[in-house]
């Protein structure tokens, strides 16, 4: 292992000890102090970023990544009103789970915990880094922040402001590390490190994901794709049904819990698909059909295999006639990436079948996709949405980025 | 992949959709059925279990693994009785973890579901078979069991009566499957089939758990060893110091909550470890003590660094001198296990920063580390216990072989 990765976690698992110790209020103050830190310093970051920029702009990074990358005023503000928030958040650490006596006189409490060492790989967003920052300590857990190598200048900036901004706060040792080497050996060394780092978060597009599930012996908690369905069942108010499809397509259609395909009952065909055709002309949506509703539909481009697995994360939609529920729940079982989907019914029945049968995180009834989201949940933050079902599946919020212990109190048991 | 694991997997995974279907009922009325065959068909498991053993025998197993194989009478019975406790376990799956309604009107459930399907990979101990079939089954999971090559034949044998005994209660699909099957090569397929298997238990020694974690894609919840400590600090009962470290260590020694090392505050040495050692000899105990220690007792062997970290699950146990709370903690988390660690004291305050900062699942005041374990918790029943921080740690019950779900109801809710 190299000097640098091993002065990390080393560092890293030393100071998860003394940060599980910090109070609510010695951590909320600083995260006050980190928000204001990021606007104080905002010209700062700014020119530290235009390094980043400047050096994507000549490795010919395509726009949406330099977008992505690029800090701006406005999205400094944001950055810091985030860390703000997370102050006011209720802490999780300490929380008592539950509370009990047993007939021996042994009083059990689990109560929650700090995690310890937190990994979060992510792309080159600079945003991130603050973010994780803020939500890591505010659950008094160490960050190891590995963000994309475009962006090593920004997130070097973001941290030693929030740095100056702890030590500022009485908070002496490092709580997070922003990963500034980059190369491939440095994050496959940290994926073997399970000894000292407790969970790896990757954050990001499926490739990245993929790369960390294969190389990491910590556990991992995946935010993979979102290929997310609406199934419009053959007693669906067709109102709500296309004002349902076009929110959850074209809302944000960049984001996860976007909706990608619609799988129409065979009943209600005829009726809803030219509808929903001519709503999403006007909005621009591609439709891409099976070879049934182009029968009704023969505008539309044909669809593939590939477009039922497909996560477009852009104006396109592939839709589908399905005989009836069983047939919806088999195709997103098998097609989907266990994140979000919604059935549109007026029929209870269906609705229950449809929440017990769907194998995804989220199973809704009747409203949008793009509800799936911890701040709809009203988690009050949002680290991402698990597809994962160890530990936490769908949005996760700040109880998700602790653990529990087992306290036991008695007064000399012994077992017989 | 072998043709082998492709089917296994593909048949599990459609099973788990029947599986989460069932009632628990209907769960109930199968898992007295598979308690009733194991007592009805003992002779025939006996025999088959006896194939093992000549095998065994033939190949110079050890002692001990070969008792650990032999199923008796005796063993059947508590298999069966084990399988008909689970019957009257409440069920985890169903239950509402939360229900609450946004300002919008959504409604919002968190659900508990099963995992899906779940791989255990354990030693040549025939009775993991029908209590894990049970816990899976009961918990709605299927469950792939893959036992050591030595138990092939009782295995199997179990498996068919269970099997049997399932089709008598009319469930029409496979629940779990036996991986007859048992080289390298087969582990290894089922390991990378993270799209199938949604966690794996390792049951069994170090060297197993190394194996599975380094080849697994798919998560793992880890049942290590345990290195358990207890603390004896200066205003410890002396009494009762004595009394806890003698059960912890000599109730049971071949367990993971056995107690493998006494940290014993220095004030209180000169007095408490003679008293220690006198207890420990007339136990048939042998005691390694540090440098320290061994002015008092140089009766002692000398402890050497391997003996801070050592599982000894034998009648051995480590001794040393530590200066104050804060050495003991130390020790603790640098050499322990994560698993269990008690403190002895009358000094409250002194419990509290045990508690709180010793990095362990189960974190005692004054009672014996024996006490970790699922029954004695009240979970009613035990996989294993953990020493993973994710998703389940220390005792780990039928609650933490579930899932939740998010089911939100709307009336045409969309996203502004």
């Amino acid at each position: 292992m190299s000097d640098y990765v091993n002065k990390i976690i080393n560092q890293a698992k030393q100071s998860s000890y003394l940060l599980a110790q910090l109070t609510t209020r010695q951590k909320n103050n600083a995260l006050k102090n980190m928000s204001k830190a990021i606007m104080d310093n905002r010209e700062f970051i700014i020119k530290e970023n235009e390094k980043d920029i400047k050096k994507a702009v000549k490795n010919n990074l395509k726009a949406n990544l330099i977008d992505r990358l690029k800090l701006t005023d406005k999205r400094l503000k944001e950055m810091s009103v985030s860390l703000k928030e997370v102050s006011f958040l209720p802490d999780p650490v300490g929380k008592v789970i539950s509370d009990y006596q047993k007939s021996n006189g042994i009083r059990i409490k689990k109560v929650r915990v700090p995690l310890g060492v937190v990994l979060i790989v992510y792309e080159a967003r600079p945003n991130v880094t603050a973010d994780c920052a803020g939500l890591l300590f505010k659950t008094s857990n160490v960050g190891i922040l590995r963000g994309g190598r475009n962006a090593v200048c920004s997130n070097k900036a973001i941290g030693l402001v929030l740095k100056k901004a702890l030590k500022l706060s009485g908070i002496n040792f490092p709580v997070f590390f922003v990963v500034e080497k980059t190369d491939r050996k440095i994050i496959h060394e940290l994926l073997k490190a399970d000894e000292y780092i407790d969970l790896v978060i990757p954050r990001g597009g499926e490739s990245l994901i993929r790369t960390v599930v294969e190389n990491s012996r910590i556990p991992v908690i995946k935010h993979y794709k979102g290929v997310c369905h609406i199934f419009v069942d053959k007693s669906a108010n067709i109102r709500k049904a296309l004002k349902i499809c076009i929110n959850a397509k074209t809302q944000r259609p960049s984001v996860c819990n976007a909706a990608e395909t619609i799988l129409v009952h065979k009943e209600i065909a005829r009726e809803f698909i030219p509808a929903l055709m001519k709503e999403f002309d006007s909005s621009g949506v591609i439709v891409r059909a099976c070879n049934q509703a182009r029968k009704i539909i023969p505008q539309a481009e044909k669809a593939t295999e590939e477009d039922w697995f497909a996560e477009y994360l852009d104006l396109i939609v592939a839709i589908k006639i399905v005989s009836n529920i069983k047939a919806a729940v088999k195709h997103i079982n098998t097609y989907g990436s266990h994140h979000t989907d919604t059935i549109i019914t007026e029929n209870k029945d269906n609705a229950k079948t449809f929440t017990r049968e769907i194998d995804s995180a989220c199973c809704f009834v009747n409203i949008s996709t793009r509800f799936s989201d911890g701040f709809q949940f009203g988690l009050g933050a949002e680290i991402g949405i698990s597809t994962d079902k160890l530990h936490a599946r769908g949005p996760m919020g700040l109880e998700e980025l602790t653990t529990y212990k087992w306290v036991a109190t008695g007064n000399g048991q012994v077992r017989d």
